[in-house]
């Protein structure tokens, strides 16, 4: 924390050094402010865009959003050109999915100039700003807590692949089962495309109701297709609580080898693991 | 339980004791008796404000809601006014939680003399009165069983506000994208904020259905919403399932062997199942 | 298993003894067919009362049903004077669960003859023959593995209704907020009743879509729900998972003490936890 | 692993075992590849299927399309007489279940030279060769874990059929009531079996919202039904998680010491935690 000197051993310039350890540190007073307050204005002006798309409040405060737009603007592009000007290596950052988001944050205000057809969509793509506010996850505790789910999608990653992959044939094959049953132009199943749509709907407990089956053939399926959700919805939840057990049970050990100072023995372990000498 | 005298030595009179052990503690008969009684007439109370607001039946029984109403008025009144009587800091509570739940409870019946606009909106007040029923967890069983549940929850607290904090910004911005996809004035995501709300409705697998895609990329995009909300709900049943898991683990070892110091023996257990010795 | 002499010795008639046996019991192979046969006529039976209240089917086939209903009834009176004659003590039987739904699913076919209005009730009665059905329990290892659900759903019982308790309060505080929010005539919450009703339409995360909010101020609290029904469904899942986990705990013990015969000792057991001895 | 020499002492022609290796196992390079273009060219052929069944693509490339299917055909139709040809014991292969479901990816198009009447039935036929795609579950690591979820689904077989025979039942209970308190004419509970279906759809929160309750009575029930639903989603994943928290035990804990016989240890272990011994 904050010994600047070793850093400029490296031989880059105090000021330098002082930018990237506020932007991308999180540790120091300084830095943790610097956090907060860019998550305080990315989120202000993802409000800002989304009050934007409502008709009525735009028509009365068009000029204090374009106004506040453009002071969101010019202080991340601050912010963007000083983490270009502080990183390590500017053109890995440049190129990274943060450096990426960062700089789609900035960019639309300034194509608005140039670009006049679309400028609706270019307003639209700010509000992905947001995804700049993943980076919370950097702060304190979240991360710590963040990371135990983490490690345990992690762990479950190919079983939940395997599941995923199940349930996007499953539902082809009953989307198509479907257009078979109740396909016509009439119909909500106009297509096999459109099926498979109402066969994920349904699956995932989901029912909007815009598409439901009308003959007796078809809700018969669409209850077994209902159920078979009901049941199957167990399979990704066992996944992960197991995942989440197994890892709460290795947060139980608590003490240390006194002769090798191995960690994590079983409550009832009598005999380190590692070395064999007695627990205390 | 019930020793006036020892409480007496503190210097309030007797009945004031009588009335707080009633009032406030579930563990004698009469506490208990109060208690249920309090809650048979909050619910009373509150079917009456559910039975008024539906409109027919409100034509034909309005005295008698009107009786008693205030009837359920007054007897709340008194119970307020020995709460204050008996209490030991009756300012702090009134200014707790449950001291304006309370007073809200019987104070739209007096505004009603003096307003006259949204009287309406007074009378649904009388609802929140339900609040009050969240006492009934300070009753026996109720209490501990509940702790259990309240102690899962506690234990994954950082956990849960994590996976909610990640569904909220996966909201925004899944409604931002249907927003640049289907967005317009015709269609049923006419704004930011509505496309999320569609987005909640999806992610959390409700499907009313009142807003719903029209296009084939909205579509797409529907169904990869809905597979992730069908599969990330995972994440908090996992959590709660290894805190519950964890809990009950708990529940089950309590005492260490005297000898050698194992833990996690059954309820039931007599001897130590690592030494051999006997248990206390 | 059929040792009748014995039971003969109580001093019935070896007939009625041999009625009991098959009726009552299922581990004799008569048992076993007689259950088998009467599961199969009690779905025939209520197939038979579902296609007859398909309307287009009904016209068609009215007297085939007819024959076949009195069919079905006549079978089922001559087995429920048996179960009358049989059983130990048949007063009891008679007002027990099953016996009231035995005699129900052939009552509406007697009082058709004299009862004229509500016949089309009277006929819908007899769909709750099924019930009957949850005899299947009886059969083999549906026994024990439904105990195994049985008993985690029992031991957490006290549980899951604070879980429901909790959430009925919480559907009426939001139903009366979503009244005080959108309420009024031409809306869908019309009533407080109706908006609970929305409420809980909304949290279990069904979502009909018949009413929902039209309003911002409503639309927010509506996503405020969902998000709550959401996480809290981890609730009762993590509860029922945890004692599963629990249940399957207990049953991975195996070996059984040599010197007091105790079982269910923890996989890592060393020592009898009831008589202190060494297991092998 | 490609042994031909020793397979080839069988006495088959060695051109016979090169193919049966390739197309039937997936452990040498060119079995690995052929199984991926395999996988492929079914995706392919399946995407096909589904862009013809959308109208205004249709009307565009069907030219296209047709050129396509006769290509995914011939290739098909080669790789389904080449797997007769090296099968060990063809007739078996032919009357499988993947036996029927190649004959099925091919025979369609074949069948549209004879067959003018029911074309566009044969044609969504072919979309049902995804089916084929279920053999990606025979590729590596997909393999493994897909065997711990089916384990888990495997041993809580008989647990999972309790609570669908018990959900099956009451649905139908449920479905008989709703029809006697809002069945009628006007009302979309018309016949039993339509509100069977009601019920799974609420059961399951589906909720398409097709068919709704109207009157107070039925509300209520319904509002029970969804609560019950909310519930018991509990009861199928507690079983699965129960299992695969068990699964996930077995799959830590290997080997036994040779000292104590003491079991459940980590991986990582070196000594015995309960004798301090050596592990092997």
């Amino acid at each position: 924390m904050a010994n600047n000197i070793k850093r400029n051993n490296v031989g880059r310039p105090l000021v330098r050094e002082k930018i990237h350890e506020i932007i991308f540190e999180a540790d120091t007073p300084m830095g943790k402010l610097f956090d907060v307050v860019l998550l305080v204005l990315i989120a202000a002006s993802v409000l800002v865009v989304m009050l934007e798309s409502v008709n009525y409040i735009n028509a009365r405060y068009a000029d204090l959003f374009f106004t506040l737009e453009w002071i969101f603007t010019i202080i991340f592009t601050i912010e963007y050109l000083l983490r270009i000007y502080s990183v390590y290596r500017p053109l890995k950052y440049v190129l990274s999915f943060f450096g990426i988001i960062d700089l789609l944050a900035i960019l639309p205000a300034y194509l608005s100039f140039f670009v006049i057809a679309g400028t609706h969509s270019l307003m639209v793509i700010r509000a992905f700003r947001l995804i700049r506010i993943f980076r919370i996850f950097k702060l304190g505790h979240f991360l710590s807590e963040g990371n135990v789910i983490l490690d345990a999608l992690r762990a479950s990653r190919v079983k939940i692949s395997v599941f995923l992959t199940f349930v996007c044939l499953l539902v082809v094959i009953i989307g198509s089962m479907m257009y078979l049953i109740e396909g016509g132009e009439g119909s909500g199943f106009s297509s096999i495309p459109r099926s498979i749509y109402w066969a994920i709907v349904t699956l995932t407990t989901v029912g909007y109701g815009d598409i439901t089956p009308a003959t007796e053939v078809g809700q018969f399926l669409s209850a077994v297709v209902m159920i078979l959700g009901y049941a199957i919805i167990a399979v990704p939840t066992g996944i992960v609580s197991a995942e989440m057990v197994k890892g709460s049970h290795s947060q139980i050990s608590t003490q240390a080898c006194r002769y090798c100072g191995a960690e994590g023995h079983d409550h009832d372990a009598v005999y380190c693991r590692m070395c064999g000498e007695r627990l205390n």
